[in-house]
C-alpha cells in the first residue's frame, strides 16, 4: 500500500511508521516532513500536499495540536489552537483528501484519553478529540468506494511521559508501540466508524 | 432564579422558557431575541450581552447551526458553519459566561442525537455536537464556585418533524416538551458534566 503519515515524525507517528514501513511504501508528512510538507492548519497547503502525492491507499494523521489551559483562563483565543489544528486540521484532511483515496482505502485519525477520563486543562483537547471522533462515526456512513474511517484514543504514552505527567497524574502511561498497533488495526482491517481505544 | 435562555424563540428555547417561566424570571436572547440581542458566533456580541445583563443563575443555550451536507459536499468553508455557531458559539458562551453566574449557577447547552445515532449529511453536526459534548464532560472538574455544566441531546422533535422527516427516516421523533424537560432537570439538579439523551 501507498501510505501518506502526516505527523511522521513525532513521537506516535514515527512508531505508526515503524509498524508500516517493512510492507508499504510510507510517505512522511509534517511542516518538515522527510517527503512532502503540509501544515494541516492551511486548507491550501493541504490542498498542495495531495496534489504532489497522487493516489493513496492510505492517510493516517499523528499531527494536531490544542491548548492545555485551566478553565478560567481559557479563552476563545486559545481554544482557537485546537479547533484549528487537531480539529479542523484533521477533518480538512479527510474532506480535502477523498478523491485521493483508491477504492477501498481508508483514514486514519487521532484522538485521546482526555474526552473519555478528563482531566485539569483538559478541555479544548478534550472538545477537539470529541469533535474528530463524533465526525468519524458520522462520516463513515457517507464513504464511497469501500472508503473506511477510524481514529485511535491513547491513552498517556510512555514516551511523551517527561512532559505528560503532571497532567495524568496517576494515569498508566502505555507504549506507544501498543498505539501504533491500533493504527495498524484501522490500515488493515475492515472496521470502519471506529475509535479504538488503547487505554 | 435569573436564567438568561439564548434561542428562547426556537422551536426548542420556546419549550424551555415555558416549563421555567412560572417560577424563574427569564431573560430572552437570540439575533432579534426578546429582552437581549446577541449573535453566538460573534465573541464581541457574547461580551456586550453579558454586560448587559448581568449576574445570573443559569445559563441556557438553544441556539446553534450547523450544515447538512452529503460527505462528498462538505467542503472545510461548509463545516466552518457548525464551528462557528454550534460548536464555539457554545463553547464561548461558557467561556465568556463563567464570571457572570453566580455561586451554584449552572450551564446548560444542546447537542442532538445525530453524533450517537448518525445520519446521512450529518458529519458537521456530529461534529460540533461531539466537540460540545465531551467539553462539557471535561470543563465539568474545573468549574469554580459550585458551578455545574450539562447539555441536552434531543433526538428530532416533533414539532420540527415537518423540516426533519426526510433526514430522519425511522427516527422516533420526540415531543419538544420531553426535551424541555431535561433542561429544567440540569438547571435544577444537582448533576454535572451530563449529555442528557432524549432519545
Ligand atoms: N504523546 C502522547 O502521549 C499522546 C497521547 C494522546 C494523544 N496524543 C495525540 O497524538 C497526536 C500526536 O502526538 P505526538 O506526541 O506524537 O506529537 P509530537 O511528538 O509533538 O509530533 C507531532 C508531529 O506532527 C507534526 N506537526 C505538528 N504540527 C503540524 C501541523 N500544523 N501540520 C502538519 N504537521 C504537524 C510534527 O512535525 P513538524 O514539526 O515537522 O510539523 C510531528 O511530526 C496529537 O494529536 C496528540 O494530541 C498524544
Ligand atoms: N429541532 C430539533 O428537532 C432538534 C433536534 C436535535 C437538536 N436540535 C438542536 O437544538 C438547537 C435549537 O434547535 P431549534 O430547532 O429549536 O432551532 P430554531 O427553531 O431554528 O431556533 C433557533 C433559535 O436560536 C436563535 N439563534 C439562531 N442563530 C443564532 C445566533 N447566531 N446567535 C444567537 N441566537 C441565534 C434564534 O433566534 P434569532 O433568529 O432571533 O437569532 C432562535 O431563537 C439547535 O442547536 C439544533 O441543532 C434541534
Amino acid at each position: 500500500m501507498k501510505i501518506l503519515v502526516v505527523g511522521a515524525s513525532g513521537t506516535i507517528g514515527k512508531a505508526i511508521t515503524k509498524i508500516l514501513e517493512a510492507d508499504n511504501e510510507i510517505i512522511r508528512a509534517g511542516r518538515n516532513g522527510a517527503d512532502v510538507s503540509v501544515d494541516i492548519t492551511s486548507v491550501d497547503s493541504i490542498k498542495t500536499m495531495y496534489e504532489k502525492v497522487g493516489k493513496l491507499d492510505a492517510i493516517v494523521n499523528a499531527a494536531g495540536r490544542a491548548q492545555f489551559s485551566p478553565l478560567a483562563e481559557l479563552t476563545p483565543e486559545l481554544n482557537e489552537i485546537g479547533i484549528t489544528s487537531k480539529l479542523k486540521g484533521q477533518i480538512n484532511l479527510v474532506l480535502l483528501g477523498q478523491d485521493y483515496l483508491n477504492d477501498n482505502g481508508s483514514f486514519t485519525l487521532t484522538t485521546g484519553v482526555m474526552m473519555d477520563d478528563p482531566i485539569r486543562q483538559g478541555a479544548s483537547a478534550a472538545m477537539a478529540n470529541g469533535g474528530v471522533k463524533a465526525f468519524v462515526k458520522s462520516a463513515s456512513i457517507e464513504m464511497p468506494r469501500g472508503i473506511r474511517i477510524n481514529c485511535v484514543s491513547p491513552n498517556a504514552v510512555q514516551e511523551s511521559w517527561g512532559r505528560l505527567r503532571d497532567y495524568f497524574q496517576g494515569f498508566e502511561a502505555v507504549p506507544v508501540s501498543r498505539v501504533a498497533l491500533a493504527f495498524k488495526k484501522s490500515v488493515y482491517g475492515a472496521q470502519t466508524g471506529q475509535n479504538y481505544e488503547v487505554y
